[in-house]
């Protein structure tokens, strides 16, 4: 069943609904301060006003031609009506509010990949692109009424015909990995800051982020709009079941995000540097949340322990194999939103509760795992195709990186006039009486 | 229809409504991080206990006096029954916790541009006055079952009889022209901050705030307060096309405040210091916001644009002439809530989607201009009045403003004896295994 | 009537409830930030990471075995069904999930009271063993289909039968009391800090923590949490009245935490050093909302008001005694939960609307009074054994405190290899172009 089907029976229901989906609004502020305190303070504004403009440009662009382009009639490519929700009628206004935040979403994974070093009208370029184009084709592929890729195809096994397509319930592939990917391709082309790979001696130099606290409010914030994120998806509770279906979500999300926080603190503990690191906690948290998305409403929750075990392995993979790369991506959105979506993506295939290959290996879970494969190969092939023409423009034109001055001195004073902690607003003229 | 009407069938509908007005109250935590970051650090504690004492400053105000002015029954100017809650029905404690957080941001409003440099005392003092007097009488006026603006008069036009009043659905009018006017006066009495102004030379001196990353947070929080501020304006869902109602409100107030947003930033880069400004684009898009209240039920999309639009040019413009006026407001809270705010009442009368005067430009449609501005006249000359008589005496009896050398040094060791960032709560001992 | 009741019939009415309990999910983030900003800057990772664990080891704990403690079918002692969810229904996963958040804060209250000074190794061993056992046995007596404290017992006064047992409608007993008992208990055998008391000269010194603006953000997210809290704590809508109930609910936190802030204030301004403290209001706030718990729904507002006047007392009471007995408490954890909670259990044998003494002096208003003390009794007695035998083997085993030179230096970069602030990430290398 589409999301817009589920919509048109919505009417008294969509309060809630929308509390639900101004709570996920919430991971705009998460991501802002997750990357805020991942980067140092000389790039602080920068970084901000970076996440705070994606929900403005996202909210003309998204309004204007991405929804369109996701939910408007048309062929199995892309929709073509509803321009600037013109005619789209008024029942599916809060459907349109829900793609919107997580377009918005998908365009915050990348800042923080190619934080520090690039430039800020390329920023507003890209933000465009992803929220207007990008994402909203691959939704209309997967959540529209035209959705091939969810909707499959019909297989005969031993005299029975079942429908099999690609099943990806908050967004694991949509979201994350095409997030994740465009991640990758952005990070790769605008290459690592200056000081972050001494190639010559093959060292890897860390470069932290100023402040924890900040890191930690934004993840803090990010763990409960997750749930929000994986329970609103349910998108409807007028319908039986539905109440016990959002229960599941939000139980799988926790369960999963809290076994990938605590295997991916203990592989830290046990390798590399030996300590008890809190960023690669919350990172590995987040990829366990990443990684349910897909499925966290068929999950038994010992299915959504095991997700979570393996998300925190293929964060560490992800993020060994993109340093050992010589790319630099200051927050591991590569690792947090690639690793965690594709696998989630696949998980799907071994462990959905009814169909998952763990319970019936036979030709259609096997098939169903094609599928699920599928759905992750076509999102990453055009979301880096697209990304990589994106970039590769930009970078062409001169227009992706800021000047090497500007990068070592700092992007706040030059490109925003307002350094985040001004030296001249500091200090108490009371020093005498706080003497001892 | 009155809000205390629409709430007496609220029954089993209470528990999504508080949960909605239970994220807007959030708003109150986004005002006190919005100033603290626009303060410098010697000032931090003092807004934030600020911000944290007109909650419960309005708790105990609005309960015992506030609410009873606001809702209670009484004669067209005031009412007076209810005090202390006492024989209220409790199907309206919801519309009493709805209407006590409306109180406390009316108040709220007035704080950022009366910040460092005003009396604790003082500060009390007025909180206790517009959470309790001049804020409720305005919304009985407006929303209470004795509404005489809302009410309006019957017209006779070409044979046919309509009602016509003032429309102000989520409060541009209510609450933020009446929280920039007191904020607008405040500031005037209290007179600018030392340094802020050399009026020999005529010119303005900028005083950075200690923290970016903390006024970005507020903003943040303050944004989705907003989609839950005008989606909750509803009050109800029980009645058919109420869903439809509230999707349209969120999805008007990311779009008006997307605009605003926008043409801010543009308008900031194009002149002036030519910088892509953090703090310009966030009160840009608070303004917009501010600026839909009033209608965001009622416009299209495409005419929530057009709000947007010219609520940044309202806030570049009050802006302005606050500046050349010597006043300062350290939050351009004037330029925000004054400026959207009666823009936003203005708005209502002629992009309205049925009544506006661009679709029909009749005696009627004159006629609902007319008391849109009737309205804003009203609440400006009520709250200016009283506003210069609570000011004027406080600063008349020495309450208004501290001594010279507290402002110069700062309010938070000698008011609240906890600076904000204690020197001696600093530093690491491990300094050595950090250097390189 | 038990919660495992209320539960059956929650089918369409989850969403709602769940979107509630998100919001009081994000608690876990106001107790991270008000205890992150009250410790020295040097220990703020480690308090950060132990309030992002608790709610990770309490997701695995709680999960296999705490819920089934606290709600699996058994004797009156302890249930012993539904290890990790097994065979329990989905109608009940609701039930789990909020649950799981109350435990994760009980764990979390103790943090506090043990900041600055307590292993890392300590910290998780009894996270996992509050959230999986010591509240659930708990729970288990009040909040469980086999609550012998909620069920109580039949008395025969005037020819009239009637049931009285322990009341506790969101946990000031079961949470606050259980929180703050465990809290003093680790206090106590963890120590003081190194220099806060210098016990021969019997003088006390207050050790700052690093950012009243971190700890006022973790405040404002707690008042509005414990909206939610108590609020969420009607489990259900679906019956005729809890509109009502959720409202008074929401009304009476807001009176009563406002009454407690005001009071404190007044109290630290007329003692002490004279100052209006933000801290002291906040805790003060805090306490009154703990007190208000057990009994929210069963008050009319002015008793609310009183609830709140008292519990300023309280904390003023048991802050003043925990630091004559030399008992380091960093963030007054025990005045706020032990003292409020204790107060709050008390309160509803007083002020109940119907059944309370103040309205009726008779057999059965005594009886109550007696069983609420028995709970309170209970839960105190239950908690401080377990408590002292858990923290007691972890102090015999030298696992409970860091190494003195460690507690010198601070826990951030020895332990987790994460100072909050690196030096290295600040600095803008534009100070020509800022200098006036």
């Amino acid at each position: 069943m589409s999301h817009g089907e589920l919509y048109h029976s919505m009417n008294k229901w969509t309060m809630p609904l929308i509390a639900n989906i101004i709570l996920f609004a919430v991971m705009q502020c998460g991501f802002a301060f997750l990357e805020a305190g991942a980067v140092r303070s000389k790039n602080s504004t920068n970084i901000l006003i970076k996440n705070l403009m994606d929900q403005f440009v996202a909210g003309i662009a998204y309004w204007i031609f991405g929804f369109p382009f996701a939910f408007g009639n048309g062929n199995d490519f892309i929709g073509y009506t509803f321009w600037a929700t013109y005619e789209l009628e008024e029942t599916k206004l809060a459907l349109f509010f829900f793609q919107y935040v997580f377009a918005a979403t998908a365009a915050t994974i990348v800042s923080g990949a190619m934080a520090e070093r690039c430039e800020f009208i390329a920023y507003i370029v890209y933000s465009i692109l992803i929220t207007g184009f990008i994402y909203p084709v691959v939704t209309h592929w997967v959540w529209s009424d035209n959705a091939w890729l969810t909707a499959g195809m019909d297989y005969t096994f031993n005299n029975e015909t079942v429908t099999i397509g690609y099943k990806d319930f908050a967004g694991s592939g949509v979201v994350h990995v095409l997030g994740g990917i465009a991640a990758l391709v952005g990070a790769s082309l605008l290459g690592p800051r200056k000081g972050r790979f001494h190639k010559g001696s093959k060292t890897v130099v860390p470069i932290r982020g100023h402040s924890v606290p900040l890191a930690a409010l934004g993840g803090f914030i990010l763990l409960f709009g997750f749930l929000a994120f994986n329970g609103g998806s349910q998108l409807t509770i007028s319908n039986a079941g539905d109440g016990e279906a959002i229960s599941l979500s939000v139980v799988n999300t926790i369960i999963s995000g809290s076994m990938s926080a605590l295997v991916s603190l203990i592989i830290n503990r046990l390798t590399g540097t030996s300590k008890w690191s809190l960023l690669t906690t919350l990172n590995g948290a987040l990829t366990g949340m990443v990684a349910i998305c897909a499925g966290c409403n068929v999950y038994h929750p010992w299915a959504a322990c095991v997700v979570g075990f393996f998300a925190a392995i293929a964060y560490k993979l992800i993020n060994t194999i993109v340093t050992s790369l010589y790319i630099d991506d200051p927050l591991d959105a590569v690792a947090v939103h690639f690793g965690g979506g594709s696998w989630g993506v696949i998980a799907v295939a071994f462990l959905h509760r009814t169909d998952g290959i763990v319970y019936n290996w036979d030709q259609a879970s096997g098939m169903a795992l094609a599928w699920q494969l599928c759905g992750l190969v076509t999102i990453t092939a055009w979301t880096a195709v697209t990304s990589v023409l994106m970039f590769g423009i930009l970078k062409l034109t001169g227009l992706l990186r800021v000047a090497p001055e500007l990068e070592a001195k700092g992007l706040d004073i030059p490109k925003h006039g307002e350094p985040a902690y001004p030296t001249e607003a500091y200090g108490h003229g009371w020093e005498e009486k706080l003497a001892k």
